[in-house]
């Protein structure tokens, strides 16, 4: 009944962090091969990565992107998987999914293969509703609608800028949880996708996400970490807050729930405790801050909210450690970077066409 | 592992408007037969309700109402089945969980029955998290938890006033969709449960949900539906957008998905249509009135809020229709009557002790 959900073949780019593991493009072979790949590699760039042959890729390593970005190089993360934004940066396609090395192809219920990026894709592709929550779900699915005392005027929703899936088997919990309960298994698979209602803020997970460069791209910076930075794992976090924000601001949505994939193996709880301690007490602050952040009507563009959420983060961050008035000139630089990258978008993001 | 589901069972009345089914009761004896049944008789006081043996149960028709309240019994709906908040209101009890008499046993994917009511007493029981979302859906399940990103000072949560539960088979659509769709049926069992963020409104159903009359019973009033009113069918809305901007100042959360019933019949979409259709052009702008509410601090009790609500009906909204003056009368005359009824929880409202 419901029409078949198109390819995107040749809009959508998928980017993907450094590839450790041979099996991972194996495994999505089927779902993966008609898409053009970009390998954005985050350690030592002289190490080769392997790519089975049959799959349309770029590879960046740490040298092409200094080349490539010169001094603006500075605001893309090194020895850390927030690389992969470079990738967002560099891609010409309008929509792009990410997705992590230890995420495999999960099973439904009734045993079939997932085929996550379709599912992405029929995300992205129909409205938002993030005025007014819907008990049943996502509205426009087949068998479901808006449910008795939804305001007919909202019913058309908004564009989706953003698809957040989950995980199986391993949950993306932090190191406190991680060494709490070591053992923890998702195996509760949800059969929902949702509208995250307007003047809410979520975890945006990097593992399983897609998104419309067009409509969000140059907000979906992964800031500053790994070597040389004080912290770790709140690269996709400080995305999702910015996103949120300006989705928020712009009247975009940004869905969560299916597609799920199979998260195969918990990243060391010892490791990720030194990467996020201090995200871990900052977070606490943040939170307020981008809660309370009010975009200027003016900020028509991603660009111009991004800008203005990067001069309120040194304004109000700065405070808590000298951190962020690094990442608040990094925020800029990533924009100019995107803007130089993506001429046609900066002019039209702009205003000027 | 988990700790067993309290009863509840000198702590929870069941309110359930006219049994017009005589099934309804033998279906749920199992799990109902312990509680006590407040039964509030909707029409035609000289009809006689069927009690099945061994239910223990109190039984109110409009002769009882009008004795009960005199003349405050002109806030209780005649001829609706919104004449069930008159239940709320003599319960002395400190949990409700209220169900229409079309609702059955539903079953979940493995084919067991749903103990409805044990969900929605774990619903209850346990914190809700409105201040922050949560990816995995109810953080306090077994098997689930708070995700990486989710700010520590927010895992207390706040107490849960509410819990909204679901139906498989015919969904709560309003007449329009009843019409256009008028062969489907929910069969999506959506394994989740979560808490309704901070900011939004929801469509609150009736036919399944169970609350704590301490924490926000004065504000589950149904309205003024049916005969003489000009509008039916938005009783539960109405008492939904009430107790979440109530719960929202007050700091109580409200949750919704688990547990489903089994909605047996689709009311007649062209009653409903009748019913409905000032409610469909209303609603357009009762939510941003609902939206836009700001209740002041020293509004510190259910009542207290209440009384504020139904000064900014009249002001606001009684430019929509003569209707909401009246209503907004009614629904001071309510809490006159819950006062009446419930004088100890009354002096504790206003803080007097």
């Amino acid at each position: 009944m419901a029409a078949p959900t198109p390819l995107l073949k040749d809009e959508l780019d998928i980017v993907i962090p450094t590839i450790r593991n041979l099996d991972f493009l194996e495994m999505w072979r089927p779902f993966f091969q008609p898409y053009h790949l970009i390998i954005v590699q985050d350690g030592d760039p002289s190490k080769t990565i392997k790519v089975p042959q049959g799959f349309d890729y770029e590879l960046y390593n740490r040298n092409d992107i200094n080349r490539i970005l010169g001094p603006k190089a500075s605001c893309i993360s090194f020895k850390d998987s927030a690389c992969r934004c470079f990738g967002y940066m560099v891609s010409k396609k309008k929509y792009i999914y990410t997705i992590d090395d230890d995420c495999f192809v999960a099973t439904n219920p009734s045993g079939q293969q997932i085929n996550a990026l379709e599912q992405h894709i029929k995300n992205i592709l129909c409205p938002s509703t993030p005025f007014f929550f819907n008990t049943l779900y996502e509205p426009y699915r087949e068998g479901a609608d808006f449910v008795r005392g939804y305001p007919f005027s909202l019913r058309e929703g908004v564009p989706t800028a953003v698809s957040h899936g989950l995980w199986l088997n391993i949950p993306d919990y932090d190191a406190p949880t991680q060494l709490v309960k070591p053992l923890e298994r998702n195996t509760r698979y949800v059969d929902a996708i949702m509208t995250i209602p307007k003047g809410t803020l979520f975890p945006m997970c990097g593992m399983n996400l897609a998104f419309d460069r067009d409509l969000i791209g140059p907000a979906m910076y992964f800031g500053l970490m790994g070597d040389g930075q004080p912290i770790g794992r709140y690269d996709d976090m400080w995305a999702g807050w910015c996103c949120k924000v300006i989705c928020d601001h712009l009247g975009l949505g940004i869905k969560t729930g299916l597609p799920y994939i199979y998260h195969s193996k918990a990243s060391n709880p010892f490791v990720n405790l030194r990467k996020e301690y201090k995200g871990i007490f900052w977070q606490e602050d943040i939170i307020p801050f981008f809660q309370s952040i009010v975009l200027p009507k003016e900020a028509t563009t991603v660009q111009k909210c991004y800008l203005v959420l990067a001069k309120q983060v040194k304004e109000k961050l700065s405070k808590i450690d000298p951190y962020f008035d690094k990442l608040a000139d990094a925020m800029v630089t990533w924009i100019e970077a995107w803007d130089e990258l993506n001429p046609a978008g900066a002019s039209l993001a702009n205003g000027k066409k």
